[in-house]
């Protein structure tokens, strides 16, 4: 393999010798993605320190036809950041772009490369009395780059959006390896196409983001967290919709739990309490966020919007958290529900969502069906009321064996609640974008205009398809029906 | 003319008669733009009443070579809804797809076709009890497929954002006819790229616009109304970080108005009063609004908050405007200046931006290059502080020609003007989009990268180039430097 030879020499002159390894020990912990689903192989793992390395490294791969696999924690959930199994694509490390650049409070603003983890800036927005508004379950390894390319959501959608509304400017490499600085946030430009937008959710199809200006607002100075219980999902929209009137702006988050995910719960973290003592259909965990410019007590002002909602008959109990632990303890219930359902026996997961206003409808219809097609099973939805993201766990029929269920019903249950999702005007994919895990489904079930334009936009901007080739993109048009 | 003759009841096949029309009476009004700088030719107007009508059209439109410049309110300030003078392109009519589909308070949303008035929007969202956060002097005729096409900013972009944090979800017919249907909103979607951002701010180079799902607030409860004589464009620019501190998410508009241009307001509006009695160098407009949800007293705050400000010694004057009237008095000055400056004699207006920190070191950095390079002439900077959008007027020396300095002098101001925006990282254009009249300068002053990634997208998109050609996309590679 003389012309690899070539370019490991040619790869390692641009990143160095330490930026660029065949060590199998070394690359082997990042060739299987988080969940252990997908394995693949690599030429070598590539760890540029800059932009301008990356472009010299890029270009280089454009003129030899290697492809490029970016990565940064290795924490997706499709696939997207695992090589292919031909042993022919370069995995491209993004974690040696680490720094945090700038970060100015009276800016709001923090400027960092794409390797930075998000609990490291986290900290850093914390030291300068701001806050990062986005987090999620895999913030100590996730990297701003994974963020953005992904546009990650979690916990704090309902008021901050997604890592979309959190990118104010971005830098990336093209599939030429020329630079696209986009760095300098302008809250007013109107000069033609927002191109960063391209960037931002594109799973490195179409360019490689090096750094970003991301921004940041003042850090919290009260937040109250409330348990309520109700009678149904569709009294969790109303309570929902009641505190969304009387909280409006405050409202940082709105979760749903049925009641068979506090049975798993109360089953399965063995010190657990339940926060309300009745035993209710559904559970509402509600978080409100002040900064010091709300000028508000956020205790009573909770208080009396719980006051209100128990007067208009919308909800049967609540509680609001007494302290910080009593807070955590909560959220580590809600946090804990996966996981406790997965102890239940074998399961499959969806990560979906519906337009907000018909979640309470989807959930009800989807898992009455669902039981009824596949018996035996348990439909199981959960999570953010307020985004119309649903959790939608299918649990295997009891004594099931999982590792054959998986390959079979649980195949045919997700096609199935895809085809029910996509009926509904909804989304697929909710959170974790498309990667290896869902670029069928995508094919499939996507709209056939939609799809065009994504393979036309990937083809004007890597015609090689050198970035991150095999994932997102559904190439080739959908199958006509016979 | 056979061909056109083909084309012509072909279109009013799909379209109908009343559709389709050659008169030049009801043409002429559309031909040229509002600023009366251009004035182009057409084969016709059609005016289509729907998507599906529309998807026909620019079928036929593919199929015969005909292209198509849509248009909306013809309120744009850069030709960009203009046809050229060639009298082969067909002008295309949005006004008649007018209908608000549906308004839900409960769902904050607003549907609407791309025809829409914006101030039929607003009137339509406060009877439901709601607001749509977005307004600019042309809400009278500018339409919502015109405001989205230019991604429009207005005076509450520094709460708000502009036109594209709006929008939810889009339809758009495409260069080939067919219809992108990302009309319903899901909160969160990672399907692949978020295709209606292509669609936003791309001046209907790349699509269409018919529709629209639009975000809704609450209404207005309360707002206040401030005005403050500040010693230099540095001191309101901490007045500015100030009011972040203390109004945080209430505050909605932080204008700048220099001495320069109170005293032409002054003179120009006979029965205006200037709202401080002394003289400042600068004078700061500041709007804070609360909705219900907020439970403050706004103006008991926005006394306190004024009062911190004098104490920290970072005002000279202030005053509240004590009602409604007084109010709508302070912001009529402000939407005075432009008409005020223009009496004066010939100006040259300048649409620009810089980060936002650094709008006050640039507005007094141009104005003092501008004056020695160009003796005679006076700039005069004001506008939305908060956003780094600067409105950039260059008066003409006195006893000027007006005529022959706008085709020499003026032309050369603006090119300078440009090139420190450029040095500064600034934008050319903040609100108003490039349309033909700063094509030319987006093509020298642009990022090659950028502009490169520009023409992919376009030529993926309209690989005919029959939408609005001769807008926004340079297309040919900048000249080089001999």
């Amino acid at each position: 393999m003389n012309r690899m030879t070539d370019f490991f020499k040619a790869a390692a002159q641009i990143v160095g010798d330490k930026g660029m390894t065949t060590d199998t020990d070394l690359i082997a912990p990042w060739l299987t993605d988080w969940r252990g689903v997908y394995t693949g192989k690599t030429l070598a793992m590539a760890s540029p320190s800059s932009a301008e390395q990356l472009s010299a490294l890029v270009k280089l791969c454009a003129q030899m036809n290697v492809p490029l696999v970016p990565q940064g924690g290795n924490s997706g959930m499709v696939g997207g950041a695992t090589p292919d199994t031909s042993g022919t694509q370069l995995l491209l490390s993004m974690r040696k772009m680490n720094a945090i650049r700038r970060i100015v409070a009276e800016e709001q603003i923090a400027v960092c490369e794409a390797g930075v983890i998000l609990q490291n800036l986290h900290e850093a927005a914390a030291d300068a009395g701001m806050r990062f508004p986005l987090t999620l379950g895999g913030k100590g390894s996730a990297t701003i780059g994974g963020l953005i390319s992904t546009n990650a959501g979690g916990t704090q959608v309902l008021r901050h959006g997604t890592m979309r509304a959190q990118v104010l400017g971005l830098e990336a490499v093209l599939a030429d390896g020329s630079i696209f600085n986009g760095l300098i946030p302008l809250k007013k430009d109107n000069r033609g196409f927002d191109l960063k937008q391209l960037f931002i959710g594109s799973e490195g199809t179409l360019g490689i983001v090096t750094a970003a200006s991301l921004r940041l607002l003042p850090a919290i100075a009260e937040r109250a967290v409330l348990w309520a219980g109700v009678s149904s999902i569709h009294a969790a929209r109303q309570l929902l919709l009641h505190f969304q009137n009387h909280a409006g702006e405050l409202l940082e988050g709105f979760e749903v739990i049925p009641a068979h995910c506090m049975d798993s719960l109360l089953s399965y973290l063995p010190d657990a309490r339940a926060p309300l003592s009745g035993a209710h259909p559904w559970h509402c965990l509600i978080e409100l966020v002040a900064t010091n410019d709300h000028k508000i007590n956020l205790n009573d002002s909770s208080v009396e919007t719980l006051a209100a909602a128990a007067d208009a008959g919308l909800l049967a109990d609540a509680v609001i958290a007494a302290n910080d632990t009593q807070a955590e303890a909560f959220w580590h219930l809600r946090d804990s529900i996966a996981a406790a359902e997965r102890a239940l026996g074998p399961a499959v997961q969806h990560d979906i969502s519906v337009p907000v206003e018909r979640m309470p409808d989807f959930v009800e219809m989807a898992a009455d069906l669902i039981e009824k097609k596949f018996p035996g099973t348990k439909a199981v939805a959960f999570g953010h009321l307020g985004d119309g993201n649903v959790h939608f766990h299918v649990l295997a029929p009891a004594r099931t064996d999982g590792d054959a269920w998986k390959a079979t019903q649980a195949i045919e249950i997700s096609g199935f609640v895809y085809d029910l999702v996509t009926q509904w005007s909804g989304s697929i994919s909710a959170e974790h974008g498309i990667g290896q895990a869902k670029r069928n489904e995508l094919t499939r079930l996507g709209d056939p205009v939609a799809l065009d334009l994504i393979r036309r936009v990937k083809n004007a901007l890597d015609p090689q398809g050198i970035l991150n080739p095999g994932k997102l993109v559904p190439l080739a048009p959908p199958p006509r029906n016979p």
